[in-house]
């Protein structure tokens, strides 16, 4: 990646609301197809695309990778023949648009760094596509603002890769704290780092990133707590701190978070690009605990209750459950639980977090 | 307990520094004791002293359970009898100050309420006692500032109950850290709590507690966080909820509180009245992670490291370690590690961390 803030910044030029919503209305999208997997193209081929949801693509049930975009041409040619691709399916940055005349491509699957998202996910659904967008939504309240208005002027749905939604464990967890199996969930301490390696990609870069490990991993913790109070947050406080400016030149090393709920839960929640084995999440009520821990990878995945019940689950894929469920709701007209809304609330509180960080000061939603 | 606002507040005057400067400097204390125990008088026969401290004694090397004070009549004698005590070692708060003519004692062991610590520390110190006072130290700032005066001015010892610095697996996570055997400690996490039973109790009168759940049991996350940490924190910031006020009247219930350290180290650490199994604590590296868990209790102490070295050490009574090594310091004339400085030190985070829930607002040391 070597989009500079200059470029970055005339992109984002492009995502003025006024200019987005002049496209006329679709048509209706052709629900009837229920023998032939949907068709997704996924958009940004880097290290999550390859290894991990084209992968996925192969499994899925209901969809099937039907189109590339890339920058890179090399990339191009490979997935093509590995995925044997026709040329009117790969697309560059530039071309994308093209989609709207491909009707192999439903789904638009976008996997570029998060200040792309907003541009990406927009030209997708100007080509009356249906958008997976990869979390953190976007970089700012505005830019998460303008996606959700492009998909409804389009009459398409846009999802956010919440994984962790789909896991078998986490929802098992939601379900306990919503029934209060143990009880009422009184607090919720949540954590997710890791050690972060190569320094040029983009990720260190706030202008393609908007933040630090918040954004990046922080995100899973902040959707625990709010899955697990089952309710939104009316207050937030932070603390960041970073000991490698050279790294993380102006973004944050490790960063904590607080929440507050309207019933008086608190969550406490943790990120940082330099630590390992931060990577879980507990609930605690007066009666016990239970949580899961390891939590936010793709495997490995397992959860644990104080009372000694045991909570296993066989593993699935993430990414085969998040794309057949969009798909599902594609095929269906039924609504996605992890919309663009679902997406802009976590987006609405980690930039407040930001805020609050900098201030030194709690930021109230109330 | 039945100590009114009022009562305590007139208490209070008592402590003003200036009276208790008056006293004449006592003698030196007589050292050359090597074959006698040291005695201790017990303030305040709860729970703590009943099942804790007094088995305790019955274990140490070094100390014999030589007096006590007690409010309650029915516990003079029930003590009296159990533990073979003369009639001239049992006093009642009135009459305490007259240890000063009982060579019998030379450690006063303060295990009454918080907000009563200074005064009984006080009136002990006074009469020539070295004091060994419960955490947390007391519920202000200027109070344990007027327990270091009056240890000092008695050419006393003054040592807070910080048992777990004492105890070889929070040790050995200690030596961990400072010694950076897994890397630079970049991140803490800890956590203390436990749903509180007896509504009546003193824990729960903010005029005799000076405050819920941090003082009782976070003051042991924020001890970890410090400990680990090797340094004092440059700011904190806390949050902190109340869902139940007809048992917290004027307490939190929960509370969170963040610290960061001048090297960049941040801690996030919470605390609650209302939650089962939060006892623990963990630091992360860049390449691992350690911790003990459960953490805090009496016994049954817990370490781990991420790379599986195992920590195991022997368990050990926390009071006969911390009572057999202030007899040690007594005796020799060596500094405390856990004087009145070091919980003064908490003291003042806490109140800061009070202040940051109540404005919202960061509280920098610096």
């Amino acid at each position: 990646m070597s989009v500079t803030r200059r470029a970055f910044i005339e992109r984002s030029a492009v995502l003025a609301a006024g200019a987005l919503m002049s496209r006329p209305a679709l048509p209706p999208l052709p629900t009837g197809r229920t023998h032939k997997p949907l068709g997704v193209a996924l958009v940004g081929l880097g290290s999550l695309s390859t290894n991990q949801i084209a992968p996925a693509l192969l499994r899925t049930a209901d969809c099937t990778l039907a189109g590339i975009v890339t920058g890179t041409p090399a990339k191009a040619a490979r997935w093509k023949t590995q995925y044997n691709l026709p040329d009117r399916s790969i697309y560059d940055y530039t071309t994308m648009e093209r989609m709207a005349d491909n009707p192999d491509i439903d789904i638009v699957y976008v996997v570029t760094p998060n200040a792309l998202h907003a541009e990406h996910s927009i030209l997708a659904a100007r080509a009356g596509k249906h958008v997976l967008c990869e979390k953190p939504m976007e970089v700012s309240v505005e830019r998460c603002e303008a996606m959700i208005v492009a998909s409804k002027a389009a009459n398409r749905q846009l999802a956010i890769g919440y994984r962790c939604q789909f896991e078998p464990h986490h929802l098992e967890c939601v379900r306990l704290a919503k029934e209060r199996v143990l009880g009422d969930v009184k607090l919720i301490s949540a954590g997710f780092g890791f050690p972060i390696g190569d320094p040029t990609q983009w990720r260190l870069n706030k202008a393609l990133a908007g933040g630090g490990p918040l954004m990046d991993v922080g995100i899973y913790a902040l959707q625990s707590a709010r899955m697990l109070a089952g309710e939104e947050p009316v207050a937030v406080s932070a603390m960041m701190v970073n000991t490698d400016p050279v790294k993380f030149k102006d973004i944050e090393e490790s960063m904590t978070f607080q929440l507050t709920f309207p019933s008086g839960v608190i969550a406490d929640c943790r990120t940082s690009y330099k630590v390992s084995g931060m990577n879980g999440f507990t609930a605690y009520t007066a009666r016990g605990a239970f949580g899961v821990e390891p939590a936010y990878g793709y495997a490995g995945i397992k959860a644990w209750r104080s009372d000694g019940v045991a909570l296993r689950f066989d593993p699935i894929d993430h990414f085969v459950a998040e794309l057949d469920d969009f798909a599902r709701c594609v095929r269906t007209g039924a609504p996605t639980k992890v919309p663009g809304e679902e997406g802009l609330r976590d987006i609405r509180i980690m930039m407040a977090a930001y805020e609050a960080a900098r201030t030194g000061r709690a930021v109230n939603f109330s």
